[in-house]
């Protein structure tokens, strides 16, 4: 932490500003300069949270110098982590596919998209059981019915099942159904959530917000870690700026960031980033050749009558074909499927 | 609704879409030109909301004429609603200020403040006991201990009460002490917590979200609507853009387009807007220029020791002042404080 | 400028950084923490402008605490500046209005337009000669002959005139004709134009760029300032964002935030912020209330056969009723119009 | 174009503004709805761009339905666009690699770059010898004579060059010594410099702008088409948004969208985009891996030397490296170096 004083700041302000910070246990080193005076702090900043020491008399700015997040921080754990889901291994040495329906509609169209993605390559199956919609007069998913669906896909399939929660409840009824929860970008900040996917200790997909920032969706992660639960992977899935070609704007940039700022595994959803299918396979191929630990694709048996998001999901056709010409890719990499 | 159909489009392709469309009991008017032909769809659109048609062979795009939500829109409810909160109506004929600490720390610090902000004017209390906060590291509110205190601080004052709730344990405690609830930015779009919200029955002030269009937003009130919850006001607390000079953008054209589209209360909180507080008294005076119901306003008795958002709080002096200067713009705008 | 050091840098990396500023002929101070090392560095930081530091080894970031502009700047010249112009003072004692078309169209036009604008007590006429526009085919404006038919509107109503420049030709011509150029949102970086503008002579206006910060905005001021021109005014203008209610999103919080950072008159443009002109009023008002020192509205003889941006122009009777509406918002903040 | 009317217009707006419509020489088609009436209208939409019809009465807004670029737009030219270079063609079936130092500094470091580059397999050596710079007491480029060393650079290295031009004269003065100019980001709307590169008759490098939407940029590079320069390459260079760990933010669904929209050529600058050395290698095969027909990369001699954007520069050794690994991706999009 550096604080950097106004130009006129008299020696008096400057010497309150130095004995707060050491009276909460930091050293302080002054460097003062003709336009300029700023003051270092050395040891734990976390001390200083609540001092508002930026608004003491003089003060002009307080710089931080190190990242609020600790154990989700690469600094602090070199090595890259690896999710384990029931004996796959997301990480460093594979590329993981999700594939599935935005919202689980019926049995049978789940089970024919488990069926069908699994023969692609698809590790896991991803469907929707509780949608956040923006309208209240939107399809809202199946609740508690469609994991029980999700439960089935895996029995009849062996792939691993995601689901996104929205809430305790959802929480609760997914630790008895599926591998894996998902927190939605919507929810990146509902810190009462992420604080129950921790407790759950179940692994947790973790999508980024709209508008979060990649150091916001770190501290987001360490809400899950902080309550004993290290197995979070982070989801890319695009921000909102000012273009509307595509639904939101693919922060491909995260994940080179990410893997130099975290141990975590990252992942890529081009079709919740584009809202266009046409857009997913040249993304896909560009995030796997970036650095990316897999792929959350949305793949409908019927697309033209999917309940929602038909516009950005894959024919089982388009997703055989994205799975072949991935391979190259993969292997580039440096990773299996 | 309309479609718009590709260049080369062909009379098939242009049929099958109108004849889903009357399938879903909308009537159709086709316009055909030489570059592009459209199709106007008129009737109960979201029929087709699950239709896909997007994707329909030879559909270029489709551009929605009519907003998604109703209970909140304008046009169905032209006069302006109040909305009242144990005998105060936030509205058209009053200026609504609510002001206090953005964390309720301890019982003596919020009788404190909300003594001091009546004295000033203010007609309702805030207080945060449940604090949404970045890093899972910092102080995260005072819980039901800190509505206790709230309920004093009605008591002894006879000022109404407003807190944040982040979760339905929250709001059930909520219910039990204070007069209106709040759902902030990050939880805008945190359905579950909006219906839980709407079922409660006590007033809702709804923050817009950091990355929320004004027709999110609008479709976020119809959630509490919905519920047969009709007492929602919103609040407009800055956006996240490029500029980092304040620590939100304050979208104060927010305001006239808000009145423009629906018949809800607009407030203003140019304390989160902006985070510092000497920027407060300016934009307070510019949001009730323009137009707005009421202001939130971060009061604390010793800024410099708030635990949480003390650069933006103004001291009780401060707030003296600013209610006084803002007195002739409240009376210019023809309300009344 | 602070240099913060990686935590694993060696002492043989932070030598090396020390000796390259002080090279360079600025001071350091080093703090050594357990967790990282910062140096201070004092002095002329221009001169490491070009030494990469940032690459070198074990170096984590750089830190700037001084703003890059130094004639802009409110901590070198305290005191408020006036911008004079014919006679007229732009600043802090006065409010300032220019009035007139988007784009100058015909001579009768423009006189009716300057006529009306008079009466209702604006001090200037503004009309577009030279037109940036998003498309090639849209009205590119009259170019040198516009600019003469703003030198007889002023002849005739004695208001000063303001028009946008697009080149060295336009600033060239203008200089003959009018009594302030403006350069647009579009060219705020156009550092040619910027320098150009600075030799005229001529008092600027410089519009703010759609997505340049404050900092850039004031360092493009500079660029002309450093030509020996200090006659600067800032216009905010709008900025993009994610919102498309409005055209753009009125930053009004520009103005406390620049009459904190600079000497500088700062006006505000209602009218191409949001492209709605029954949002101009409400937002003209909120421009005054917060401490802007004039507006540029615009103002139409017939709106509906504009040439250019008929939908955010007052007509004359808008206008009228928004003048009168504003005197006690002007009175208020102590001006004069 | 659709005209989308209030929900409460009377019949009598209705034919007013079917009556302005057809007066302009374009067909209507009526759609009456119990909530809202639309208007279609079939023709040349450029007639009405003057009309200002969204302020007619009881209008509620204007839905444009098609580009307002024609030169551009694939629908009207499906072919991709091959732009030849001194005989290389940018196109599909090439992958272009154009690099070099952001500023040109001294003919020996430009030489020496230059013979670098051509060594790893680029065909483009690029350096700016007219340098866009945030603050006027930057480094600004050596004019003219930066333009000299880029000849003597293709002398004696045979490859083609390009460089930035931000005036007239600058491109005056490129004409003669260089290959292809580029429009710089913060100039894409400058629009007489877009005409005056139209006419030099030079291919032209058309970056984005920071704030430009995609229909904005293609209406930029419809501007330089229309002067009858069909040579228009598009780059993509990362785009403003909120996150700050990048410079900018790479918008990489550019490239698909693109290649929908528009028949011109399209390549990624991974170096300005980022701002970080590192991240451009997983970037560039990004790009490559999503369709793009070239890369814009920053090579330096000497990056911690270097006079301008050092930190974003590859050494000889990194971009020796990046070729290589580029090769097989360039070979799966079915290209050739």
């Amino acid at each position: 932490m550096i604080i950097v004083m106004k130009p006129n700041a008299t020696d008096s302000a400057i010497n309150d500003v130095i004995q707060r910070v050491q009276e909460n246990g930091l050293e302080t080193h002054l460097s003062k300069g003709k336009q300029v005076t700023i003051i270092g702090c050395v040891g734990d900043k976390t001390r200083l949270a609540d001092k508002n020491i930026e608004i003491m008399p003089y003060v002009d700015k307080l710089v931080p110098v190190t990242e609020s997040y600790k154990l989700t921080n690469k600094k602090f754990h070199p090595s890259p982590t690896s999710v384990s889901v029931d004996g796959w291994a997301i990480g460093p040495e594979t590329l993981t596919i999700m594939a599935g329906p935005c919202a689980v509609e019926t049995e049978e169209q789940l089970l024919a998209i488990a069926h069908a993605v699994k023969e692609s390559g698809a590790q896991f199956v991803r469907g929707g059981a509780y949608k956040p919609r923006t309208s209240p007069y939107s399809f809202q998913g199946l609740e508690e019915e469609g994991l029980k669906y999700m439960q089935t896909a895996k029995k009849e399939t062996g792939l691993r099942t995601i689901c996104e929660v929205i809430s305790e409840d959802a929480i609760n009824a997914a630790v008895k159904y599926v591998d894996m929860i998902q927190i939605g970008a919507r929810n990146m900040q509902n810190f009462q959530l992420l604080k129950e996917a921790g407790k759950s200790g179940l692994p947790v997909l973790l999508k980024r917000g709209l508008a979060a920032t990649i150091d916001e969706w770190l501290n987001a992660a360490e809400y899950i870690i902080a309550e004993g639960n290290p197995n979070v992977v982070l989801c890319e899935r695009g921000i909102r700026t000012f273009e509307t070609a595509t639904r939101n704007t693919l922060d491909i940039s995260a994940v080179p960031v990410l893997k130099e700022k975290t141990h975590l595994p990252v992942i890529v959803d081009p079709s919740h980033a584009t809202g266009v299918y046409s857009y997913v396979p040249p993304l896909a191929k560009a995030a796997v050749a970036c650095g990316a630990d897999g792929l959350m694709i949305e793949v409908h048996n019927d697309p033209a009558h999917a309940m929602s998001d038909g516009p950005q999901s894959l024919t089982f056709e388009n997703f055989r074909e994205l799975s072949a010409e991935l391979q190259p890719y993969v292997s580039l990499a440096g990773r299996k499927l």
